[in-house]
């Protein structure tokens, strides 16, 4: 296909899954709920129209290939299908399209790659659902453990077990750890995703190649219980005041970050939620609860966890200040990944083919490649353009960045390392 | 009635109040919603079953009286019959039954007060359901604004006159600012309440007469607008997270607070409510938006009006440095009141009497008695020992207390000013 065609396709496809996942002006695709399906089901007629082969793998993630393939080492190509609450249209979506599009040029191209091709549509891989990344991924390698499948949904007491079986998922096969792909078939897993910070922007680079993808520690909910009381009777030195107590914690947090940041580290931090309990919320009621999420991000492992002891630190100093204490709900946990050095070499020396900028970045954001690399699967990741970054309505993604990016998927799949 | 007698009818009207409004653990009387209107009912019928008259105000607030009563200026006695949500029993609730009791004792025994007595149950004294405190007073003393009567439910759509209307309130003579009450003919206001700070239990007083009542300023919600993004991608300097900046801004304040008590300024500050927005959360999503009330009060007019310029002024400086910006809802404000000194004297002196102690105390919570002295009514307050402050569903009132407190009340109406 044409450059011209493969827009139009591709401009057709996005806009027919945003038609099914419109949130007012916004996106929402749920993991493991009825948007995030009908974003499958519409991907997976679309492909069996252009004569592709689909299939659901155990854990109901999407499966597409050529119907006459090579044979030997699989190379997968893949991303997710599911958004957060209120986010973009492209933020995952991009990078099966992508895939999904190689396949349709094979096939109406007629051509044979190498080596066989597998696009993965796959779900849940963001946090915001079941305050679990990776879900999709972690299911198809056998990852995810027992108490993740009990982890409930951020809004109703539905488990990620009850979740995965609504929609068919084998979850006895998830639970027992099973690998339901074989990895030691798998020759790559590539991944193609917006970028989701101001890199390529800044820099007027439509594509970029990743190196590394940051881990990070969470807790869903942390809560600090201090004591509720009328607030024109308790005087200061006797109050304990939940909010005041944890706008210290973060206050104090929010300074190391500043400190961590300018010795050279990396590092993120994110209080993304935070929240009195609206059952008793009064403005004259000294706030006796408030939970809130903690997220710290980081390419380095050393890093995230002198961090996360820091935060133990302070909620411990502000807890015996303040006469107030912090619950700490199960710790989740998100490796570093490094990616595939001979893959971040080839897809450089195709970018320069291709005439695309030979540049690299690290991503700041987690990508269910990371969940490969860490099995062991050799990983590449491209990045496109993007600007108003992601989890919110307005990322934009120029067409003509996205189909330079499928062009050099495409490369790649036809000359793997 | 002896002690025992005052003692058994005061605990059977507490358990059967108590009874309608049970939430969970708590008390939850809605301000003009049913379970307050259930309250007043059934205070209603058993203030009848007492020979007592009975009557609603034009604002649907409970008006009891002696069937033969003396003529002249009338002394008022109230309080409030609604709570805050997840509250407690005894706040507000106290103050009514003491006047019931006060009248039934009048009746019981055939004795008719120096002064004609009516007693009020107010409704919606509590600023937690429509962001307005003292509304049952304000209404009967034509102090009821269109704005106020705008505001809307913290849990649904419904304003306040539509909430007052559907429970038959005249809401548009309320809208015109007429006075429901005559205030000339009004020879004073009592009000019994229970303590809401620690000072009484400290001093070992089952009561103590009130001098004043702090004023406030608050804002029901001020909205902190920063960008979401997603966590992993946009560095700090970049970041215009709404959560960190709103933490920066109250720690500032809470210091500032710490610092002006040094100074000796009477102050509280409260942030009551704080919340993301829940359509949104998300861990891995810079908080763009975070909306919070804010409250502070004081005995002095001026030491209020100065701490909200420099709430004004500290967010002004971190919006200005974290790129967020603040928005502020409308200003409401009570102001301070202070109580008739011949009143505070008289309860002084009957306390002495009954051998109770001769303290007085500030009230740092507001009461309808401020609405009352506003207005140019003499004002006297009992406070009734409680502990675990109130706005939560531990008060703890004993009541051979309360009923120590009844016999004041029932000494000043029969030796009024």
């Amino acid at each position: 296909m044409d450059r011209a065609t493969l827009r139009s396709v591709a401009a057709k496809l996005f806009a027919d899954v945003a038609a099914c996942s419109r949130d007012g002006e916004a996106i929402t695709r749920e993991g493991y709920g009825p948007t995030e399906s009908s974003a499958l089901a519409l991907l997976e007629a679309f492909a069996q129209r252009e004569g592709l082969m689909t299939a659901r793998d155990a854990a109901q993630n999407l499966v597409l290939s050529l119907p006459d393939e090579a044979s030997g080492a699989i190379m997968y190509v893949g991303s997710h299908l599911d958004s957060v609450p209120q986010g973009g249209n492209f933020d995952g979506l991009a990078g099966v399209i992508a895939g999904l599009l190689c396949l349709v040029d094979f096939r109406r191209e007629g051509e044979r790659p190498r080596r066989p091709v597998r696009v993965l549509g796959l779900r849940g891989e963001e946090s915001a659902w079941f305050g679990k990344a990776y879900m999709g991924s972690s299911a198809l390698l056998g990852k995810l453990s027992s108490e993740d499948l009990d982890l409930r949904h951020r809004s109703d007491a539905r488990t990620l077990a009850e979740a995965m079986a609504h929609i068919g998922v084998e979850v006895e096969r998830v639970r027992s750890g099973e690998r339901l792909l074989d990895v030691d078939g798998a020759a790559a897993y590539l991944e193609l995703h917006i970028e989701q910070g101001p890199v390529l922007v800044a820099g007027k680079w439509p594509t970029a190649i990743v190196t590394g993808i940051r881990g990070n520690i969470r807790h869903k909910q942390v809560v600090c219980r201090g004591e509720a009381g009328h607030s024109g009777a308790v005087p200061r030195s006797l109050r304990r005041d939940a909010v005041l107590a944890t706008a210290a914690m973060m206050h104090r947090l929010d300074e190391h970050w500043a400190e961590w940041l300018e010795r050279g580290l990396d590092l993120v931090l994110t209080f993304g939620i935070v929240s009195t309990d609206p059952r008793s919320h009064a403005m004259s009621r000294i706030p006796g609860e408030v939970a809130f999420s903690f997220e710290v991000r980081s390419e380095s492992r050393e890093t995230l966890g002198a961090f996360y002891e820091l935060l133990h630190t302070e909620c411990n100093s502000v807890a015996a200040e303040r006469n107030v204490r912090f619950e700490f709900d199960r710790r989740l946990e998100s490796p570093p990944a490094r990616l595939d050095e001979r893959w971040v070499a080839r897809l450089l020396e195709l970018s320069r083919r291709l005439g695309l900028p030979p540049e690299t970045v690290p991503s700041g954001a987690g990508h269910d490649a990371a969940m490969f690399a860490a099995a062991g699967v050799p990983c590449g990741m491209i990045f496109i353009r993007n600007e108003h970054g992601s989890h919110n309505p307005h990322e934009a993604m120029d067409l003509d960045d996205f189909v330079r990016g499928v062009e050099l998927l495409r490369l790649a799949l036809r000359e793997p390392v």
